[in-house]
């Protein structure tokens, strides 16, 4: 039912804002790139006849609710199109692309559905830009307020409300953007795995099973600034060298545990300079596991250790700032054997396995009772990557069996 | 002879440019601030009664030759005004202050000479910018030519070449600012110390007897941006946990030398955020010793280090970007005896003391048969940092000696 030569021309045309000239992209949330995507998004959306509607945030919707029943909750397939820096093509506009392809296709054939169907595309997936994930669907679920957008600040100190506002919309009115708990009947979601495991599984298609959510901190630490070549070794109080050892042990302490995983993606050194002993270091922690014991387990180790290497020194002092603290959440058995069912009857073999990354639908949960994913493998389980890559056949595979769970989902009672 | 009060009032007056809030200055080279400060040094310059020369590469001289005899060489006294971002007042600047004191001094008590006599202000002396140091004093020595000043580039792509242009300098004319082999009769320097040894022995002056130049090279380790959810522990290339292990490492190789140093000033990791793991790290690297044969080994410790742990891993590779490789330097005989020999007649009490930081008297060496350095205590030692800070007195006691020593060399055969 679906065009997989439409498809992969739009997801083609899409991929061109931000792209870089040795591949991939970067399309950071409300960036010059982001906001002409939306611009094609949005063309598109109105060219294909669907209802446009953007909320006060700039998360965009199509909504398709021909011959629907009156005050039916609506279905829902989403997704996001902003980037990381150097980021790929898949992560997140696949989804988007996907969910657009379904609702054009189910369109296209006339299929009359009680319930309204949307396609959603949220503001801020990516967590690059504001060091906070899923700031869309946190919003549309009630789980990110008005004054979170002034605190959130990029690394150049603009605040998510003033990037909000200057790509023209109205973040202080967030109130009316917010969906009511339980006022939708289902979610869906499309997404490249960014994990080896189906890829090595020989697997076109993976049903998501939960979402291993991030705790997130940033942990900033006081020695002394002191001249490089005038400073013994013995005298100094070398910020850098603290945060290295602090590097070390979050990945030892990950790597003991059996699900866990710990990320420091950045340390910046101040005054950062050849000759200067650093006097600060701030670096950037990331942990995720499916298992919430051990994700807090994992927390704990990293905590008590900075704890011990800084007071072991006068000279060190610390603050933690936490960013982020989400709990891991499982997927509705509902969707997900409906999905599995939907793949069986298109002979397409599929494998269960968790999300190991943060995903829109995680905050869906408050507003639908069906939440489901689907995964397709990408090259060398490589993403954040301008080498994402993927098999276009497994993305039309997949988006076979999102439409037509789409449409089941639609016409539940 | 000299006027304290002066020194003190004209040393405050140009620590205003670039002063910070909380204390301290950052005055980058050929930043506003550092231009501001320039000209105010001019104002005094000439105001003061000197001549002025103003060479293509930026370095102000100030010279004193009435009544001189026809070519002698000149007797030089410098030092530099540019700081590194949030340094302190005194790294520098003192010297440049005490310098023109000495001089006023000098003309007013109305003093014949039969040796000009010069103030230097080197250009860029601090690495922070271009990440090599003492480039105004390089230049003029003749070990820094024109394609080098292409070569270096500040972190926003900024040569060196179009910094000094857009300050309304003429680098393409650098050889005329090139000074001839042996054609200066002396140099001296002023500095604080940036180190703990006078302040622990209650002394005001030291003489310093050598310089220990720094060893500087950044290595760029490339592993693999991978998603930081979905990425197991045991399939990620981390260049920035690569970087830490080489930061502990450079200090613990540097602590088991005797008198060498090691300072990882920065690290950047590449893409930089929460959500993937780093497939890139640059971090830049600065050795220090007086003793030529332990930094040698020290150098070598360390790059053996980064072979080993990075050839261990194939999905690692690196490169090493050499910045500079200065060789430690002894100062003249004759200066550190004369200055000896000029404190015991007014009675200060000095030490004789190596260098760990690099100074534009290295540079001069080249250029004139004698060099000698003045040190004062810091408090704590501490330098390159906004809470560097001196007893003025010991500052006034030092260029009471810097004077009369000026005086005997500028009167010398």
């Amino acid at each position: 039912m679906i065009d997989a030569k439409r498809f992969e021309r739009n997801f083609n045309a899409i991929s061109e804002f931000g792209a870089l000239k040795g591949g991939g992209l970067t399309r950071l949330a409300f960036s010059k790139e982001d906001l002409e995507a939306r611009k094609f998004l949005i063309n598109l959306i109105e060219k294909n006849g669907f209802k446009l509607k953007i909320d006060n945030v700039g998360n965009i919707y199509a909504i398709y609710d021909e011959g629907c029943e009156a005050d039916a909750k609506p279905v829902c397939v989403g997704s996001h199109i902003d980037s990381v820096p150097n980021g790929g093509f898949y992560d997140g506009t696949l989804g988007v692309m996907a969910g657009l392809e379904a609702l054009t296709a189910i369109k296209e054939a006339g299929i009359k559905l009680k319930r309204p169907l949307w396609l959603i595309n949220f503001s801020c997936e990516e967590s690059s830009r504001f060091k906070t994930a899923t700031i869309g669907s946190k919003i549309i679920s009630g789980k990110l307020g008005l004054q979170r957008l002034h605190e959130l600040k990029d690394e150049d100190g603009i605040s998510l409300f003033e990037a909000m506002s200057a790509a023209g919309f109205k973040p202080q009115n967030l109130d009316e953007a917010i969906l009511k708990e339980n006022s939708l009947h289902a979610y869906l979601e499309l997404h490249i795995e960014q994990g080896p495991v189906l890829e090595r599984s020989a697997i076109s298609v993976g049903v998501v099973s939960g979402i291993a959510a991030p705790i997130r901190f940033e942990i900033t630490i006081h020695g002394k600034a002191d001249h490089s070549g005038a400073t013994p070794m013995n005298m100094r109080s070398d910020a850098l060298l603290a945060a290295s050892h602090i590097i070390i042990a979050a990945n030892e302490f990950a790597k003991n545990k059996k699900t866990a995983v710990a990320t420091v993606g950045y340390v910046h050194a101040k005054p950062g300079v050849l000759n200067v002993v650093p006097g600060e270091a701030r670096l950037g922690v990331d942990l995720r596991d499916i298992d919430k014991a051990s994700l807090n387990e994992l927390n704990l180790d990293i905590r008590n250790f900075v704890a011990w290497l800084l007071s072991y020194d006068l000279n060190f002092s610390y603050e933690i700032r936490e960013l982020s603290s989400d709990e891991p959440v499982k997927l509705s058995e509902h969707a997900i054997n409906l999905l599995e069912d939907e793949a069986k009857k298109l002979g397409i073999k599929t494998l269960t396995l968790p999300s190991g990354a943060g995903h829109d639908a995680m905050n869906l949960t408050k507003l639908a009772k069906s939440v489901g994913m689907l995964f397709i493998p990408c090259v060398d389980g490589i993403s954040h990557n301008t080498k994402e890559a993927i098999n276009f056949d497994d993305a039309v595979f997949a988006t076979k069996i999102l439409t037509n769970a789409l449409i089941r989902l639609s016409n539940e009672e």
